[in-house]
């Protein structure tokens, strides 16, 4: 089984590299990291071994960059419409975000718990990720009445946890009907921040 | 250094194991559950590795035995007093689990982050410590005007993963007063599930 055969000579060495990425990603949809080896993306990429330590150098590099175009995925596909306002542009987000965990439970599930375990080379992606995501909240602040604080930063940082909580308990057995849960997870944001507007 | 030298020939076995236990809590304050031997114990206590090994079994037993016995003292010491109405309770339990994380901030970060790292031995104590502490929230729904179902299931258990990552966050690093945290914190949760309170 070779990915996308006959193609391999036209694409310059970041297309292949991001083919193999992605390849390295589906992989993972079926298997833990550990079990993901350099040999076993040659075998499924039928290219040699030696090319592929030539695009990633070791094994933990490969992890690495493959755990890191999962996070730029969940970063990308969650990039709101900057011309929307705060409300809008938070319900697009998380719609993209559901949609992400539902799309890619198993990797994200990777991705999270890994984090959370002590994995230093997970944990840090991880946490750049999430700051990029939560980082755009911060940037629609002035439109909910609310002024960058240690509270604030507080309140955020607590309600991504309840939503990534939230999302990936329903992804894994969905009790509720999507709408409801984006409505819900939506509604949670400017309830909790509410004691910290301006009066 | 052996701990309360004198009083072992008085105890009862039970209490005796107890004592073992709060010892080796004490020992997992300074240490990873990886470094928390039975050797280690037995030089702390002052006891032979053999008495040890009678009332432990052998070393995962004793560290389940541990992790249960921070998970106890989590659930125990946050208890709320059932005379009070539901936000008194949330009120009380609340400020004593930030008390706890305060106080236990090492061995409680062990426990959360050890659960999701998919280490199942944490990972199973932990989750019964978490529906212990999220069960007496369900005793108190009738209260708020809810009633039990997959939406409010969804809320209370992102709630509580809010307020385990704030505190968590919040006892590394102090950014606020702790009452304005506890305020914001015991606010969050009937703001969280007021779209669901029936009208």
């Amino acid at each position: 089984m070779t990915a996308t055969p006959g193609s391999r000579t036209r694409l310059s060495p970041d297309a292949r590299r991001e083919q193999l990425l992605d390849l390295g990603l589906k992989l993972l949809s079926t298997r833990s990291l550990e079990e993901l080896s350099i040999d076993l993306l040659a075998e499924e990429a039928g290219i040699s071994r030696g090319l592929l330590y030539h695009y990633f150098g070791n094994k933990q590099d490969f992890h690495r960059a493959v755990v890191r175009r999962a996070a730029d995925d969940v970063i990308r596909r969650t990039q709101p419409d900057e011309s929307l306002e705060a409300t809008e542009r938070l319900a697009q987000g998380l719609t993209a975000y559901v949609d992400y965990v539902e799309q890619n439970y198993a990797v994200y599930t990777m991705l999270v718990r890994g984090a959370a375990s002590g994995n230093e080379l997970l944990r840090e992606i991880y946490v750049d990720a999430r700051s990029a995501l939560t980082g755009r909240l911060f940037e629609g602040l002035d439109e909910y009445g609310l002024s960058d604080g240690p509270a604030v930063r507080l309140l955020i940082d607590g309600w991504a946890a309840m939503v990534e909580e939230t999302v990936l308990t329903w992804a894994g057995a969905p009790s509720i009907p999507k709408d409801e849960l984006l409505e819900l997870l939506g509604a949670a944001l400017p309830a909790i921040l509410d004691p910290l507007v301006r009066r």
